[in-house]
């Protein structure tokens, strides 16, 4: 009742990190639109462990597959199965984990809901979840670019620890933000943040941060007023993303300083389009795109499993001490723009759908 | 496919400002829970219009009627309807808006949407829509408590413009919270806003702020891993409130700054119940709650009519210029407690139903 | 969880017999549709009870107001609110019942699963319930002809008892069905039917029969695979009726009695278009509609309240005799009409905007 | 948006008859509940093909792996995903098919809705899309058999063409079902039918049939009035099974024939339960389950591949012949028992779970 997401594209996510792997099923796709493997392995291949030296060093390869819903590279309109196998889990360096829960992470939660839990790699709350959030994310991405080829979705670490990343949201080049390991905006800020994700590493720390991210091109008309609003399921599907803690749109926690007159998108003419002088309300209005940049940021906490050693309890209620074992990223960031993108195309690509029943 | 939220405990609102009325249908009200009008009212009468001189002098007594669902004062399991209907609506107010576009108000985007609107007062867009959902919160609380009587939301008023409230989550006294006009959780910070709202009103200007709310005495084991994480679905219910630009849940956008092993919340044992030393996870792990406060803020952006001129284009896509008329809150954040309030409410009580299924 | 329907065009239903009144919520409805009160008004006529001397004599107006959604006429996009008031509600005749369960009727249970129930008029599993249903099938009629302006539905009774009607559906004139009171398709079995109805009420006994329903000019490609079938949503929707006892498409249960070669219906042109020689299939072939005719037939077992003694429990396990008092149908199928009709329409409308999303 | 069903117990079926493979994820299954891939193998054996001389000869064995959601022999309360490879699956059978629409079957329809098919074996309509529904159907039984060890569903043949087998519900014995190529209830009409299906086969000819299919043990108060009566979810699950094309539940289209006073079950005490001397209403009063035997019956036509010439037309519009290739069941019925069985735990296991928020 869980692990399904959106109204019309439809996705269910399924997998456990150390379980035979992870996937999803897309229901709810259109037929005609093109999809290869590729893009989805593309995709895979930016939040993939083992990218550079300063995120988790298990070695997934994350093949994806595609199981059903494409023929000669169109989808059918039919549900897409995709599927990724697990090959290098170790589970013997989470055999202190099976009894004794980890700080701040999901274990004692699952075993109070559920009364058991998958301890190895986290199971079900592992991070390696998110697979199947990127690969549906791609297909996402597919499905809306072919209705809207402009249309485009950057995610970028805007913050990590107490290092910031200053370029505007408009300025952001997505190139630059694939070439360096952090995925910052600028080679400045990323060579200074992964110095900060170096030195939590050697200590056995972790920093947390904020991803940024910007939909541009976005058609007109996109959100279903009330509950539907566009910043409140981008907002539901942001807050599912391990470890994330915060959402803001537009000006976000800043619009309390500004009085109403200031923080007001004018309206003017751009030629034939009706267009916002300022854009504090982040490219939504009464939860329906304006055909602004829409703009958010999210906040992610630091990395729960450490090094170090910490105190917690275990499943039979006595008090102990852990340390960290298994292979962790000692800051999630950087692998979490291309979750942070698929979501957004989540989102978006549902609402696109959903545009279709606003008018007769 | 727009108006309803829940996944068990469903609700569906209706309504336009200048309409017949507003109202909400609940389908997925256990049978047996005590309910009366009173409840309801008592709730409604927390955000009704022309409480004080800080908000709305528009005069609606908002007296709700159960028209289903309910048989001497208890729960049918059957759908309860609620309506309230409209009596003060002054749609000549809004003639000048029936062709131009409010800025940063929902005008042009529901025009851009649906291809024509419900231009006197703002038609779905108004916040009376919210009556709606602090009715439907009124339900949800009853069915709650009837269950674990412990169970408490508290909302408050943490900042208006510049100034903060700074007593901490778990010593606000809904009492104190109650007993002034902005529903601030001091009575001198209280002042101070009430204060700047005055001021922005005089101006014709307006103001935002940040609600906080607290969830205490949750039980151990609500939220859906993984898309329904009890943040996320608190995060959609919350990002759509009108005016609504962010949310944070427990460390929230302070997370970055604190490393792994300042930000984790280690365990120990109280007793026989499991706790956490510190709350920077806000009472939920792995998208589920551990037991600890909920602790969220949300950020409202300052009320979009103004009663100063403001540049903007007309539906005939001229730019022209635009004065507010009609009655309006120059600052929203009182008359939000009670909506935040009524949100987390049924986010809560769908989560305790979903609950039910989670094991065998 | 159980008062609603549709996926797109999404309606929920609310109230009891002997309550406040009854009504319905229409959630997805686009904007943009031409909607009056009297083409409501006109369909909730057709059930209400009173109009001849063979159905109940509850004498109820069932005016419907609307509450939201449309203005001046047309939609909004936004939720349409309907709502009925109850009148003649008589809830002493129900005294009896309060505490003894009718035979073959909801009242035992209902208890069994909720522990309690509205016990007066039947409360929510009352035939009173259908208003809603016919109210939102009006609205479901107006959005989907002014799409396809030839698009009809059309019921009829074909069996009442051991009287048959024996008019094709093709060749069935929605005229002839609405000139005589038991809305056969032919003057003569309806003469015929109503003499077995009378004789049924003279005994305080009733009778079942057969409603026959037909869409014709529906387009080709409605219908989901492969859950939502059209005939699976279909089958959905007329069983949910009161009373309803089985579900035919096309040749039904007649179906094993030929062999393929002699079901099979063989495709030819006609002109353009491509149709079947016959129509065994009723419309429908892999669960989406093929452009001929949707046929199908509805079994109605005998009203359940007799004004006979009848052996039965009370509510403490005692057993007892029961004689119904209360107003009630001899024979729902007259009233059955427009519920049939307003369910096919439902269905409809919600795959024509489900339709929408098929191809990209 | 058409691949999933239930509410609670959710499961997504994925997979086309010549692609990968096909599978289903199931979504809402409670943890703690035991479950082995034998449990899930053996019902798949059921519906395998290649079982006797009767059905299609294609040869699969359809070996079912477990992706997630399962440890140690245990659900964890997370997705559970099931997949099935196919082998042998020979393309070149139905190159004729690619342009040519066969009679009665889903080619032309997907084409008119979809744009496209995946015309190799059926696709999508293939039946080999039901293994989902009967690997998921397995967990349902699981589910529901953890709570109600002593809840049976039994499915039969009950009749094929002309042949009907007359043993009354309450009599059929599984094992004698299982014993026959036909699974009908005695071993008499089993020899019958499987002539008639012979004699079919051996002129390229099909036939169709009856399974009826009892519920034994349900407990009281499944169902969840008004539109999820558990009569319309269960009419909704079988209508949505290929080939069928009527639902019966208790008297079903028998109904009209009898007066309310030889319709209505009389209620007595049997010891400390209620209970109904005849059972007409099948098991369902008012939309919810009353404890007796659930008894329905499911029509299917004749399989509409035929091996003999019949008049069609192409994907160009051109009126053509076509003689059927690939390998077919001359009767569906022998294999759809499991189907069918299969429809109903997944009905069933939603309702137990749907039942858990009916009261406080």
């Amino acid at each position: 009742m869980s692990s399904s997401f959106g109204s019309v594209f439809k996705v269910s996510t399924w997998g456990e990190s150390h379980g035979v792997g992870v996937g999803v099923v897309i229901d709810g796709c259109p037929a005609g639109v093109p999809l290869t493997t590729e893009q989805i392995q593309k995709e895979l291949d930016r939040r993939r462990p083992g990218q550079s030296d300063i995120v988790t060093p298990r070695n997934e390869e994350d093949r994806v597959e595609i199981l059903s819903g494409v023929l000669d590279g169109v989808t059918l309109g039919t549900p897409i199965a995709l599927s990724v196998r697990n090959k290098d889990h170790q589970s013997s360096a989470y055999n202190e984990m099976q009894h004794t829960y980890r700080p701040s992470h999901a274990d004692y939660c699952y075993d109070a809901k559920y009364g058991l839990r998958a301890w190895a790699g986290g199971g079900r709350a592992s991070a390696r979840e998110t697979i199947g959030r990127v690969a549906a994310g791609a297909v996402a991405k597919a499905m809306a670019q072919a209705l809207y080829p402009q249309l485009q979705v950057i995610g970028w670490v805007q913050q990590v620890h107490t290092v910031f990343c200053h370029v505007q949201p408009a300025e952001v080049d997505p190139a630059v933000v694939e070439s360096n390991i952090v995925r910052a905006a600028d080679p400045e800020s990323a060579e200074d943040m992964s110095v900060v994700i170096r030195e939590a590493r050697a200590k056995g720390d972790s920093v947390g941060g904020v991803v940024a991210c910007t939909v541009r091109n976005c058609p007109v008309g996109l959100g279903d007023p009330v509950f539907d609003k566009l910043e409140a399921t981008l907002a539901h599907a942001m807050l599912s993303i391990p470890a994330c803690k915060g959402f803001e749109i537009g000006s976000g926690f800043g619009a309390p300083a500004l009085r109403g007159s200031e923080h007001n998108d004018p309206y003017y003419m751009d030629g034939e389009r009706v267009r916002t002088r300022t854009n504090n309300s982040g490219g939504v209005q009464g939860g329906i795109s304006n055909g602004e940049d829409i703009n958010i940021r999210l906040a992610f906490k630091p990395t729960a499993t450490l090094m170090v050693p910490q105190n917690t309890v275990n499943d039979e209620h006595v008090e102990v001490q852990l340390r960290g074992k298994g292979r962790h990223d000692p800051c999630v960031l950087p692998r979490a723009v291309p979750v942070v993108e698929a979501m957004a195309w989540l989102v978006v690509a549902d609402h696109i759908l959903r545009q279709r029943s606003a008018r007769i």
